[in-house]
């Protein structure tokens, strides 16, 4: 099954819905000039189909291989990736100080779902590159950006982000990889890492892995962690790789997707330690790792969206192909398309309307983080952190959580035919299981944005609530009746959401567990509440602009739809939260094993 | 990761929830000793956890191979089929006449869950031979029944459903193979069949293929069926396997789960037409068709709970042995296991009730069924088969729609250990997913429900309301604070409930496909509420029953949890029917392609 990038429903959201093209005309994203936004997105979304998605299959069926210390990625990924470094995707969002093209990184967000609908399994590698080269551009020294930025940013050398360890999973703290202080400026480190994604594969001359590691003095838990630059191939002093260094892959897991991407097992220290070199302050290395991490979340959420709309694509295809049965009152002669069946229609609309929605959701984040970036306004800077910083949580979890429901309905939709590997639909679902666990579980996100985005004092939900609510005091008086009940539902949904978050800020300092025992279905109200009323943003926006007359009619029934069939959940979502914590705790002794 | 049968769970479902026990009291299930019951299932439960779970992952691992028209099961299957041929496992509800034990079919629904929490991929097998008993012992002729029918219930042999063809899936009418008399009684089949569970293996001497297929002279679509006996083997008059007939597999498919389940292309007519035996009249297949697929759905819908079931088991357990992070206010030294924390116990939970509520809706389905065959007064039995009529789309669909919520929430509480496939949480997910597909879709299910169990007059849905009722007003009235906001949110739902029957009541003649539009919710409408509704019924009897005091706590919150949390949902899901219709039909400007 081929993949068409979405360019119109791309440039919808982008532009609209997350609000780029305000962002542009109010001088917040410097100089960019928004003619350029259409031609860049059409060329990605070219290579996208053209040169990833025809690998997305071997990439599943032939899967990395690993032998003797060396991974051997699928046929075809080296002369992709050759491509993708030739045509500077890479770079897209980087300084061009280093080789990169300076432009919003929303911009790269747009790319970036259009990677992960193509080929998941190799948008991986340059996803993880990308936070390398945050981190590294952010608090690296000048030595080390010298050095190392510019083949990173090209794609020369790619990066890998080593977190992980058996016993320290979501608990980033409980680490036990040691770095110590060789004398010459440098450290040796020992120990070993699980689950690190393109830790090793055979597509560039070098790997440059950020380790987070624990020094001899320092203190227990997160605040004795510093972040470590050990490249798999030392660099000489003409930018040549030199030496091996003491680091490598002992294996790659088995997984159940993405099994294009090397999940590698990756040791330190078998011949005297790896040497490595301080990214950031010493014991500093968590806010290096936030750094990584926050823009890894946004790229997971996109991982979400990227298959949720290539899922949806295949789908959609089937639908109109597959002859089976008769809809209500047909004419034809013969069987009709499954489309014709309302309950087909409600599967489809599901998948586009939960896809438009995290699309839109990501980007806003996106453009937000730009905003915090290349606003002049210092105050406009610092709302636009809050911004991002609350908008992050919700862009990752919902946006991984409806990928899995959406590539679930996708093999629905095409009935027996789904469940068979050679159709294509299994693999989005089961590309798609992992986004809701890494960089951060979906719980974890839920937590953080009830326990550090809402707390202490809910000032940034209320500025996001305060530019909610002028839309859909829009939809209701656009007496639109293509809107159905959109304006009602996001009314209700907003009022849910403001009493939840209520409830929340007032229960978290008195008695946290119930709090957080509301932590997952707020995240989701937060979901179903904000698309709701993003999309109905750029629907209206759609509406009144004839140069989107085209696109107008499904912008209107697609927010619509989500608001009528996902919004609606808003209600049973706040009594959960607010009334279901006792519920929880109860559980107990239903849990006792 | 073991699989231990919940005996004190099914148990609680089967006598309280499902109203077994009443039923037996009533006399309903003829001369039945309920204190069989508990030894019965604690023996299956020692089966399924002993020889049948273990051989699970190498099912997976393996699965199975074709070469050359053979089918070799996984290593360990054939004895273990042994095994179960032994035990007479096959034969507990089937008439004692052929050498079955004649106990309620409800007895075997709870062995049907056990199967399938050990091992899917085996249980299916049974399954389908059980369907194959139902259609010969309703529709056969006495030589026939005399010929395969003990055989087909000790397990000496097994038997298929041969519906599929390529063009024909959900559109049974539309399918091509055809039978012509032989002149000599007999008929020649001859065409293909596609997607056929156990078409071929290596466990049994024979397999005895049940077939739809279409006469000569028949008329089109599913007026023009009828189903034939076709086996592997002719039978000679000793018994004994003879002469091989005209159907073979020309291969099995490549799935995404249920490995071990060989899945097959079958051929007949390569040779001159493969010999069948006509099973009821011709052209009247489909009433067959529907007797073996009436108890398949119900046997799909204890598939969704017995996989839900296995992954909730091995997820508690990870979930109380995996330390990370320290829970609010621990004074533990060191991480705590992560079911302190109130996410994780919300999956869990989460896990645990709908599982809970699905096998107690699945358990209600097998008691009518049996009530309807067993109970003495003709009112009480055309009132059971309306209410098996009700129950079974209801018990196949949502069972295994949170056959595959569970087992999704399964690999998030792993981590990222559940995205390995050695973890065997994967697998459950994988498995899970085709359960929603088959036996008809759970859209279909849907349809189902509306066009023909709630319609015409929705006789059948105020007569199970009416039971519902009571049970609502007893927990209102329990005033016990264990139950939480229970009462309350069951009332809602029955209120939901009743609203949106009417509305497709009264919608359904005027605005067909207004009402098809909330098929889907409103089936998991009832799910949620009737769920909710048995899980307060056997709390409330566990409260009120001194034998069940050691349950009666857990059998509380999980009634509370499930009310307060899945059952709140009923409003959403009442507006999605009632005010979304406008929004599906509305789609297609959306869905264009």
């Amino acid at each position: 099954m081929s993949y068409r990038a979405p360019i119109d429903d791309i440039l919808l959201a982008l532009n609209h819905g997350a609000g780029f093209s305000r962002a542009v005309a109010a001088g917040h994203m410097g100089d960019y000039d928004p003619d350029m936004t259409a031609a860049i997105l059409e060329e990605a979304g070219r290579f996208a189909a053209d040169i990833l998605a025809p690998l997305n299959t071997v990439g599943d069926t032939v899967g990395a291989k690993f032998a003797d210390g060396e991974v051997t990625t699928p046929p075809g990924w080296i002369e992709a990736y050759r491509n993708w470094v030739d045509a500077g995707w890479g770079g897209v969002a980087a300084p061009e100080a280093f080789g990169g093209q300076n432009l919003p990184s929303v911009l790269n967000c747009a790319c970036m779902e259009m990677w992960n609908s193509a080929n998941m399994g190799f948008a991986l590698c340059p996803m993880l590159t990308m936070g390398a080269i945050d981190a590294l551009e952010a608090h690296g020294t000048e030595t080390l950006r010298n050095i190392y930025l510019s083949k990173l940013i090209s794609g020369e050398w790619t990066g890998t982000m080593h977190l992980t360890e058996p016993q320290a999973g979501s608990d980033v703290g409980a680490l036990r990889t040691r770095a110590v202080p060789a004398g010459d400026g440098t450290y040796k480190l020992s120990g070993s890492k699980i689950f690190i994604t393109y830790g090793e594969h055979d597509m560039t001359g070098n790997i440059i892995h950020f380790v987070l590691a624990r020094l001899p003095d320092a203190p227990p838990g997160t605040k004795g962690i510093s972040l470590f630059l050990v490249p798999k191939f030392l660099v000489n002093g003409d930018g040549s790789p030199g030496a091996r260094n003491d680091i490598r892959a002992a294996s790659i897991e088995h997984k159940m997707g993405i099994h294009a991407s090397p999940t590698c097992v990756m040791v330190m220290g078998d011949n005297g330690g790896a040497t490595g070199y301080l990214v950031g302050e010493e014991n500093a290395g968590m806010a290096c790792m936030f750094t990584m991490m926050n823009r890894a979340r946004l790229g997971v959420g996109l991982e979400g969206v990227g298959l949720a709309e290539r899922a949806y694509q295949q789908a959609l295809a089937y639908a109109h192909e597959r002859k089976q049965g008769r809809g209500v009152g047909s004419t034809t002669k013969g069987s009709d398309p499954i489309i014709v069946h309302p309950d087909v229609k409600r599967m489809l609309m599901t998948m586009r309307a939960m896809t438009m929605a995290a699309r839109v959701i990501c980007y806003a984040t996106g453009a937000a983080i730009d905003i915090s970036h290349r606003a002049q306004d210092a105050k406009v800077r610092a709302d636009a952190v809050a911004r991002a910083a609350l908008l992050t949580p919700i862009a990752k979890a919902f946006s991984t959580d409806i990928g899995i429901e959406v590539a679930s309905l996708g093999i629905q939709v095409h009935g027996g035919m789904g469940f068979i590997e050679e159709t294509g639909a299994a693999q989005y679902y089961r590309d798609a299981r992992i986004a809701a666990i890494y960089e951060g579980t979906n719980g974890i996100q839920a937590i953080d944005l009830v326990t550090r985005k809402l707390a202490p004092d809910g000032a940034s939900v209320r500025a996001l609530m305060g530019e909610m609510e002028p839309v859909i005091g829009r939809v209701e008086a656009s007496n639109n009746p293509a809107f159905g009940m959109t304006g009602a539902r996001l009314r209700e949904a907003f009022a849910a959401l403001e009493r939840a978050s209520r409830w929340l800020l007032e229960t978290l300092p008195k008695a946290p567990n119930d709090a957080l025992a509301g932590a997952t279905p707020y995240l989701r109200l937060w979901g179903v509440t904000l698309g709701g009323c993003m999309l109905a943003d750029q629907a209206l926006a759609a509406l009144a602009n004839a140069d989107l007359a085209h696109i107008a009619p499904r912008a209107v029934a697609s927010a619509r739809f989500f608001a009528e069939n996902i919004t609606v959940t808003a209600g049973g979502l706040e009594r959960t939260i607010t009334e279901g914590a006792g519920g929880v705790s109860g559980a107990d002794v239903a849990l006792a094993v």
